[in-house]
């Protein structure tokens, strides 16, 4: 079965918008992580769709499905998240397997709610690299060089072939049961330090492959980042408009 | 003495808008190169400013130097880039010798002219750790997770700790002298990979610190980009005028 993991667990409120977490945030017409579900829905590919939220938050998004008619063609389901961005990944996937059991052929896709340009191509190349037997992440080619700092941040100690360099986005998908597994095989000093899904993984041997995401695919995080979004809605909006046009 | 190299030479027109190379292009009151120049200028610690850009647009840099009044204050002299990004530099440097003569204590701080937010700060910075003795790179924090594929570029070698992980940016500066020695000292099939000055530098063993830039120094590469920086700049100047209002 296949499902997907949305994260919206934090709190985070750097784009200085008032006490509102950046993902209930609205852009155009509906917030943030509607915009999000919505590609995850339209897919039609998820047998659930779990999301991840701060406890404090749980209501709000039920509220929140109900009003934009989420659900309706896949089950979506609020679940609390955890401290970290790993906690609430595992809290999803414990809600999956609560709901419907443990089974070596269950898929996720996991994916950052403040990420609402995902492109459907990006989620369904997810899904053939996963169901086709591998663990995958989404990157786009390093836009800028990337410089290899030295333990104290102060000089290089290399500058590495750009074209071996990528950005990671999500999503990120993966067999449930090697995710926990490889999750609990960590010490609590790794646990702390490898933050990212894919980290966990390549840290307990198993092969992470690469599918090319969209520089559009951005995570909104600062002001900035949100006003170039709606920027980007307008954009897409005005093209749509135009073609509707000719 | 210290001297600037402002790299203009591509003639990209990525950003689809006509035949006009994006440094050309308009930001709020003057081309994007003008805004590059100004904060060079308005540093007032360059003995002079070289420009490279390409042979066809030497003449129009030229003009547009003056409808804007710049080289009043610090001379500037406009020089036909190369094929190469470090082609232009060398042109710049030897443009730079053939006036001022060959000295140990040379420096040149080299920018892209398609980065017109590089803040005083942050040029300020380069000028203190080149004059104490020390080429150096501008970079920020990456913003995304950094991931290193393998050859083929399908799947992921490593996840290296995102805290030693930095975006290159310009300025680049650097002891003359060391730059043309390290540089003559590659072979062609280096020259064509080594597209980076501080690449070239550490590749003869040179030291490279790093000054920290900002987020908002971005190369204007994209028509995105493009957008993006006109709405920064109407941002900017918003912010002035409620200053001003207070």
């Amino acid at each position: 079965m296949l499902f997907a993991s949305i994260l919206a667990g934090g709190t985070g409120t750097r784009m200085n918008l008032g006490d509102t977490p950046k993902q209930f945030l609205p852009l155009a017409d509906k917030p943030m992580i509607i915009h999000t579900l919505d590609k995850f829905c339209l897919c039609g590919e998820f047998d659930a769709i779990y999301v991840g939220v701060h406890q404090d938050w749980t209501d709000y998004t039920q509220s929140l499905l109900g009003k934009y008619h989420l659900g309706e063609a896949c089950p979506i389901k609020v679940v609390a998240g955890g401290e970290t961005r790993n906690d609430t990944i595992l809290n999803t996937l414990q809600a999956i397997e609560a709901d419907y059991g443990v089974a070596d052929d269950h898929l996720v896709v996991s994916h950052d709610a403040a990420r609402p340009f995902v492109s459907l191509r990006t989620i369904k190349a997810n899904i053939a690299c996963v169901q086709g037997g591998s663990a995958c992440d989404t990157v786009i080619a390093a836009a800028d060089t990337i410089v290899h700092s030295n333990l104290s941040g102060d000089a290089i100690v290399d500058i590495p072939d750009r074209a071996q360099m990528f950005q990671g986005q999500t999503p990120q998908s993966f067999r449930i049961k090697d995710f926990e597994a490889s999750y609990a095989a960590l010490s609590d000093v790794q646990k702390a330090g490898l933050t990212d899904a894919c980290k966990v993984l390549l840290a307990a041997g198993l092969p992470v492959k690469l599918v090319r995401g969209d520089s559009s695919n951005i995570k909104l995080t600062t002001a900035m980042d949100y006003k170039l979004a709606q920027m980007m809605i307008a954009v897409h909006e005005s093209d749509v408009n135009d073609e509707a046009g000719d």
